[in-house]
C-alpha cells in the first residue's frame, strides 16, 4: 500500500512471520525499531545473525549450543549414566533452572506425531540409541504430557527396555496438556521425584 | 546462565528489549529464529537494518517515508489546502485506510504532555506553523482523544485561529481514551464527518 514506505512494509511483513506476532503487533514493533537508536538496531540485527550462524547441536546431547560439546555434557561432575530425554532445549532449560537434576540430557527436537507426519526418524532418536550403547543406568523420559509427548514416551520405553536399561517417566505432577517450559519449578521437581518405571 | 549458549542469551536479551515482548516470548522467538531457514533469517535482519537506514521524515508532512517527499504530498490530486494533524505515521495510516480523506497530513511525532516533560518544541509543531504560511483552508486536528491529544488540540487551536485559518477537531465518535490506530474505519469516518470548529 501507498501509505508506508516500502522499507517499513518489508519490515512489517518480516516481523509478522514470527509466531504470535499479528499484523498490528508487527506494525507497532516496526515503528519502535525505526525509532530506536542506531546502535540498538545494529545490536538486534547482529544478535539475530550471530545466533543463526553460531548456534549448533551439541554432538552428545543435541541441545543448541555454541561449541562442539555443550557445557552440561563437558561437566565431569554431572552423572553421565542418567539421561533425561526432553523435546526441546527450552525444556532442558526448564529442568536446569531447578538446579537439582544432576544427570545429563538428550534433546529430541520434537515428538512423534502421526497426525503431523512426524515419525521416529524425524527426531533425534537414532542418536539417543547410539548413546545407550555406552554404560547408562537410567533414561528419564521428560517429554511434554501432551498426546505427542506421551506417544513418544511409550515408543521410547518399548525401544529401550529390551536393552536392560531402566526407563522412567516424570510423574503426572505436570498438568495434562501442559507445556513443560511454562510450569513452576516446584511442580517440575515433584514430577522428577515421583517418576515411575514404565 | 550456563544453560543456553551466549549467542542465544544475547538474542533473547535483544528481543526482550522490544515493547510487549516479555522474557518467555523472547525465548520462544529466539528459538523460532534459530530454527528458521537461513534466507528467512537474513531477510529479517536485512529488513531491520534497511528500514532503520532508509526511512526518513517527509520534508513536507514529516511522515516516515523512503523519499524526500512522501507519495501523499507528491500527489497533485490531493487537496493540499486541507491539512490533517496526527500524532504518528500509524495514525495517518489509519485514516488513509478509510480511502475517503482527500487532504494531506502533518505528523507531529508525539503530543504535548507536561507530565512526561514533552512540550510544544519537542514535536513537529514549528514545522506545521511554517506550512500554514502557504494558502491553507482548514486544519483538521486528529490527535488521539487522550489527555495529551486533547491538550495538543487545544494548544494548536489557540495558535492557529488568530491566523484566520479554520481549525476543526474530529468528532467524539472516537471513544475517549482510545488509540486512533485500533479504531474501525466506520467510526473513523463518522468522526471525520462530525468534526466541529474549535
Amino acid at each position: 500500500m501507498e501509505i508506508y514506505s516500502s522499507h517499513i512494509n518489508k519490515l512489517i511483513e518480516e516481523l509478522s512471520r514470527l509466531p504470535s506476532i499479528g499484523a498490528k503487533s508487527a506494525q507497532r514493533l516496526a515503528f519502535h525499531i525505526i525509532n530506536m537508536p542506531e546502535d540498538q538496531v545494529q545490536a538486534l540485527a547482529g544478535a539475530i545473525l550471530d545466533a543463526k550462524s553460531n548456534v549448533r547441536y551439541c554432538k552428545e546431547c543435541f541441545t543448541l549450543t555454541d561449541e562442539e560439546i555443550c557445557p552440561i555434557c563437558r561437566n565431569a561432575k554431572r552423572d553421565h549414566k542418567t539421561i533425561m530425554v526432553v523435546e526441546s532445549t527450552r525444556d532442558l532449560a526448564a529442568y536446569e533452572k531447578t538446579g537439582k537434576y544432576e544427570g545429563v540430557y538428550h534433546v529430541l527436537h520434537g515428538a512423534i506425531s502421526p497426525m503431523a507426519g512426524i515419525g521416529p526418524n524425524d527426531i533425534k532418536l537414532k542418536e539417543l540409541m547410539v548413546r545407550l550403547k555406552d554404560d547408562v543406568n537410567e533414561v528419564i523420559i521428560a517429554t511434554n504430557s501432551s498426546l505427542e509427548g506421551e506417544t513418544t514416551a511409550m515408543y521410547l520405553s518399548k525401544l529401550i527396555k529390551p536393552a536392560g536399561i531402566k526407563v522412567s517417566r516424570i510423574a503426572s505432577g505436570v498438568p495434562v496438556g501442559g507445556d513443560l517450559e511454562y510450569i513452576d519449578e516446584v511442580t517440575l521437581l515433584r514430577a522428577l521425584d515421583g517418576r515411575t518405571e514404565i
